[in-house]
């Protein structure tokens, strides 16, 4: 059979992928990092044996985590990524020109790295000009900003469970209301529609602290557990996905593969099943 | 470990389950039918060791397959599946009171009974009285109709490869054209979205033998493979997914896990990548 890497979901579920080669592994600080060469998905980063990134479905992930709310966003110009430390969601954002100024806050300097020298098509855009890098705790780094500085704060974090457990906190999605202006916006992701709907309840209660208005989305994601996952916007304000600006999206919407007119309200829709499991 | 069972895709992928107990394995005719109880997704039956039914999702599979075409149809009465012999599909359309009569055309016996012995939420539909179970070779079932008999044709079959092969081809999808009304509609199971575009685009093209009209849909289902499934309805008319019939659809909606209002359109929402692969 050769090599192969399972993810593991408790200990229930199996997702196999057979390897071609190891190109990296080692454990920083926080995490064991490894990055190995599928033969079904090409390179993949793992984080704890998770499978973080995938060549071959990445792009679904990073475009709407960002082009959905900063297209229903009013005119964000300063940009704030907790996580996300590859740098797609980074690249996706650097496609809109309104954007002046992304600050990504990584805590694991390693992932930065490792995005870099193995996914180039994702690291390198960390070292655009209008792109600052932080190492560093975002659960901190959020509590350091000045009231009202940000438009928009991007949560792309690990699993509530290890070091991205802090970013799933009341007090932190308050801290990331405060540093918000009056007509900010935050999104997360907020794991998987299928299981664990203790978790998705939390996610939601706990989003609620900071933000008045939120609005779940959804979308495929093949190498993600059970296929679909979400993500959760927070703002101040109601959020309409009819109302995204259209000019925003014609911008960039050439350059995308999942996102267009349609689908920009299609991942809105909810089905049932997953509208129980958030009440 | 224990005992587990993997579905392996093009040897580079496995999608792994793990299992409680072995409830029933035989070979039939035309294929090996297994039933497995697991710990994450309930009992499961296989196919040639390939995943057909789970009692954690099967019900997104049956939804969609159904009253999507119900609800645009004008108004079906004698509805055929061919297929489909685990009865989940009867089982959505018997919601419907216009449907008069359903014949259901599947090959496989040992299907039939092993659903009716180990799925009776699905199986047991099978005895209900406007219900007519032939056990049969769907492609010889649809040349023997009489020229313009029936409303609406499900194509619930395994994959193209194997017992399902001919359900595929050119000439069935003209021959259930011909058996349909000149209102009336097909729809059959297309495969996953994101692999082997050369048997979508193979599907699409053959469906066009029959059918002026089509159009695809998708919808995430957990157990097969890559997560995100389509269906293709093919129509001697235009397909017109936002005139979907609201009173036919609020007459069975309380009672579905997947399908509200907004799910019945945005599953017409396609994303880029995989509009390519149609093209």
């Amino acid at each position: 059979m050769g090599l192969w890497f399972s993810e593991i979901e408790d200990d229930a579920i199996s997702y196999g992928y057979k390897v071609k080669d190891v190109l990296f592994h080692d454990r920083s600080e926080y995490q064991s990092v490894k990055v190995i060469e599928t033969e079904a998905v090409g390179k993949m980063m793992l984080l704890d044996d998770l499978i973080m990134v995938t060549e071959f479905d990445e792009f679904v992930y990073h475009e709407v985590i960002s082009h959905i709310p900063v297209c229903l966003h009013k005119k964000p110009e300063k940009v704030v990524v907790i996580g996300g430390g590859d740098g797609g969601t980074v690249r996706e954002l650097l496609k809109h020109q309104c954007i002046k100024e992304i600050t990504l806050c990584e805590i694991d300097e390693m992932v930065v790295d490792v995005s870099k020298k193995f996914f180039p098509k994702l690291g390198s855009f960390l070292d655009d000009d209008r792109v600052t890098v932080r190492i560093g705790d975002g659960v901190a780094y959020m509590k350091e900003r000045s009231t009202g500085e940000l438009d928009l704060v991007i949560v792309d974090s690990t699993d509530p469970i290890g070091p991205g457990e802090g970013l799933f906190c009341k007090d932190f999605y308050r801290s990331v209301a405060e540093a918000l202006k009056p007509d900010g916006m935050m999104v997360c992701q907020s794991e998987s529609v299928w299981h664990r709907p203790e978790l998705l309840r939390r996610i939601h209660n706990n989003v609620s602290a900071g933000f008045e208005h939120r609005k779940s989305y959804i979308a495929g994601i093949p190498t993600y557990p059970r296929g679909t996952w979400s993500w959760t916007i927070g703002s101040k304000n109601s959020i309409l996905p009819d109302e995204y600006n259209r000019d925003r999206f014609a911008a960039v919407k050439s350059d995308l593969k999942y996102l267009n007119n349609e689908t920009m309200l299609s991942v809105f829709a909810l089905p049932n099943f997953y509208l129980d499991k958030l009440s």
